[in-house]
């Protein structure tokens, strides 16, 4: 099934400047799909620093419980991603797999097995043909740095419909550093996190532990706040890789004031591409922001965002242009969480709808109705108990996402 | 928006049994509808008892909250359901409109205003007409007993396609009774409960805690079993009047062996109302059944067993006839309950596809692609680390879905 590029898609994939420290070559290895490229190799330089969250889901793929296993050692001279085939549900297969892969890696790059990490994302439950990417691996390595930034985000790609980068600079004391990224995914997205795939590449230094510290928050507030579909992914992966190059003086810890520009950098990579796999969400045709205020606590805010966000009717009147804002009400409700109802408030597109736990009277129809036409829509709801507060992005449902899901794997 | 019969519907409405005690008259009221009933009144004999369930919507409509606060009495003389507006999200102003409807009701059949009891369904946070309820109240009461069982099952319908009735009948003692329900419910339709409205009538003479006593496992069995979107509503509501004109003698608690019967039988017309419930899914054309066997506890399995009758993912494939697995597995993992990867087995349609967490080496696809071009989808999962089991049913995610909810409101 050929895809159309997603009307929410930003005009193009970013500039971005090489990364001292990182090179990449993709290939053509036939896992599955035929005619584009499906097999992702990048080699760091010696010293490259690790961090990675992954997928909560109980029945994790193999390569993920293998990155899990590595990350410890802190160190990391390869990364190997194939698309087409998420060698997940494979059993003792799936790990075999896993196994042959490493080997064949650490030995064209010429580093410890333990110091590779590897993603597959695809079909679950089949068994992953291991020796089309193993047999690929001496032409990669005599390729590596024959690809872009774009060549290595398009081969990682399934039902994404664009390619997704982002790129960021910060100072850390007075070295300037970038942060390239990019990333995979635009179905079975949900919190914890997207058949999603995201790399982060950066040249400065930063020890490996102060680095999963500026990870985990980073992700927290940008992958774990998006949801196309509420389906979560026994694959998904987000790694940050630290070459050093730039040669800043090693932070002393996370909360070393030179990293504080680093950190505004960071969030706005993981935030951008974040942003980019919901404007990819299957079928989308809106992106949605929904801001929620007056929760117990932050925590309480973002599940009943995401309670929203997750609605089958609100993402359907969404598609249909409706401000149905009764079914937001509805979302909110069925949150678990407190919610007032007779100090519940809401505004679409900025306009007060609702105030007190009602409609407000003769409220102006007009410009909400106009806010619901266009692609970004704005949604902000009051629940009226404390002051917690979280935004959440998704997009809404509409016969596309059928059309994609109905017959992906045939 | 005219909508067709779901390809799902029993072949007809069944035939029903009067129960002494119980007249039914309808009225075209004209809430929203035109040219259709939309009003519902219900009259029972004095003494006659009544249990109650409803939603657990932190954002629960004001009938509800009336009607939970009535039942401490154990009595009821009145039941009024209208279609077209829910009265929820309509703040104070919803509260007077239940007071307004109440009275009128109570001043037409004569009783205390506390024993009657309402519900509305339909669009949230609309103000609800209810002049136009209150000023049909002694027509309607002048009609009691001219409305059929399958007349009142159709004046309370929203979006469903069919009326849905079932009746059985049971042994107290040897005093035989009669049980009839009618329900409705298409969209919004998940655990906690639904756009559901559900109301379940007997002759049995059973006093209002035992009532209550047999209700609740009853609906959790049942109407807590099943999910078409995984969308709650503020209106969710399952009442069961017994009027006791059946004479037999009253039981003399829930484990009263006399009752063993009729909990069969009850328990017989909620699973059918409620998998009525489900074949009426906006735009559904598969009927799925989903046991999930070997989990921790019969919690964990039902848990398992929704996340995976929420997936769009899987709901979607089922749409597409494929019998995508894969995606079975993914849905497995997010439900967050302990599963062992390599121990989990499926099956769908009887055949095993899946064991010790790998797919069946050389399983035949033909007999499952058969079972999968059906309406009625068999899914059974094992996960490998105890004894609990749950069986829960939905149905497929289609494009009728996206058209029904695209554009109800308008």
């Amino acid at each position: 099934m050929k895809l159309k590029k997603s009307p929410l898609a930003p005009a193009s994939f970013p500039d971005m400047a090489d990364i001292a420290g990182v090179r990449f070559a993709v290939a053509e290895a036939g896992v599955k799909y035929q005619g584009r490229t499906d097999l992702m190799l990048a080699q760091f330089s010696p010293s490259t620093t690790v961090a990675g969250v992954f997928t909560k889901s109980k029945t994790a793929s193999a390569p993920v419980l293998k990155c899990q296993q590595y990350l410890s050692g802190g160190l990391a001279r390869a990364l190997v991603v194939n698309s087409g085939n998420s060698n997940a549900f494979t059993g003792r297969r799936g790990e075999e797999s896993v196994d042959h892969i490493l080997s064949a890696v650490a030995a064209a790059v010429g580093c410890k097995v333990d110091e590779v990490f590897s993603a597959s994302t695809g079909v679950i439950g089949e068994p992953l043909p291991h020796d089309l990417i193993c047999s690929a691996m001496p032409g990669l390595q005599a390729e590596l740095g024959s690809a872009s930034w774009q060549d290595a985000a398009r081969a990682i790609m399934t039902t994404d419909t664009y390619p997704k980068g982002a790129t960021r600079s910060a100072r850390i004391g007075d070295v300037e550093v970038t942060i390239n990224g990019f990333v995979k995914g635009s179905g079975m997205i949900a919190p914890d996190m997207a058949t999603m795939l995201g790399y982060v590449f950066t040249d400065a230094a930063i020890p490996a532990d102060v680095l999963q510290a500026l990870l985990t928050p980073s992700s927290d507030a940008s992958f774990n706040c998006i949801t196309v579909d509420s389906d979560t992914s026994t694959s998904d992966t987000v790694m940050l890789f630290a070459t050093g190059a730039a040669g800043n003086a090693q932070p002393k810890g996370v909360d070393d004031p030179a990293l504080a520009d680093f950190k505004r950098a960071l969030d706005e990579v993981t935030l951008d591409l974040a942003h980019q796999v919901v404007r990819d969400g299957e079928g989308a045709t809106k992106f949605i922001a929904i801001t929620v205020t007056g929760a117990e606590d932050d925590g309480a805010a973002k599940r009943i965002g995401l309670s929203i966000a997750n609605s089958p009717l609100v993402k359907t009147a969404i598609a249909g242009e409706d401000a149905n804002w009764g079914r937001i009400v509805m979302a909110v409700g069925k949150a678990g969480e407190a919610a007032d109802r007779d100090k519940m408030g809401m505004r679409i597109g900025g306009v007060q709808l609702a105030q007190d736990g009602m409609r407000v009277e003769g409220y102006d129809e007009a410009p909400v109705a106009q806010h619901m036409k266009g692609q970004k829509i704005d949604i902000e709801v009051e629940v009226g108990i404390n002051d917690g507060t979280a935004t959440v992005w998704t997009c809404d449902l509409t016969h596309g996402y059928i059309e994609i899901n109905a017959d992906y794997r045939s």
